[in-house]
């Protein structure tokens, strides 16, 4: 059976700034107010997620992630106003191009 | 300047099949008519444009590039009927991806 997949890249003046990957770290974060416990539930050094985030927050506009650093479990993390409207965005391209999605494969003739 | 680009993957049984990378690939070779002139052309290793066209003829359910080993300069390849069909529906895919994704961008509010 063949299948396509579309794969979200989104770019800020033409640097790569939010995949489905760290979409949901982001996701992780707003919802456990953690960027530790964010990254052990995905699975992601808390390096890893460490470094992305700093790079999200590097590309965007102004920042996305709010991090307080030190405290029990390495400080607490949580998304911006710009960050949960980023969140929102994503969510609907994700949307729209599920549907666009399923009709593409529905038509395609391989 | 934000912009929303999506990458087309094609699976085949779940498995990685098709890239616009790969396709490239294909592509040079049908071209060209060889591929070490197409890896040469894409600044891929022999070595790995070779792994690239295994993986590829390995995944389909018949075989997509038609080499032939030895000779000045490495042999010949071309597509099979069966590639060159591939190439047409991923050709299909882009343009039909390429209309969507210009008005996701249009539509778009980041």
């Amino acid at each position: 059976m063949i299948e396509v997949e579309l794969q979200i890249l989104v770019r800020r003046n033409g640097t790569p700034f939010l995949t489905s990957s760290t979409v949901k770290l982001l996701r992780e974060v707003q919802r456990c107010g953690s960027l530790r416990i964010a990254a052990r539930g995905l699975k992601f050094s808390y390096q890893h997620a460490w470094e992305l985030v700093n790079e999200i927050n590097r590309v965007a506009s102004e920042p996305v992630v709010l991090k307080q650093r030190g405290g029990v479990g390495g400080g607490g993390a949580q998304l911006s106003v710009h960050g949960r409207r980023l969140l929102s965005e994503f969510k609907n391209i994700e949307s729209v191009t599920k549907t666009f999605t399923k009709q593409l494969n529905a038509e395609m003739n391989f």
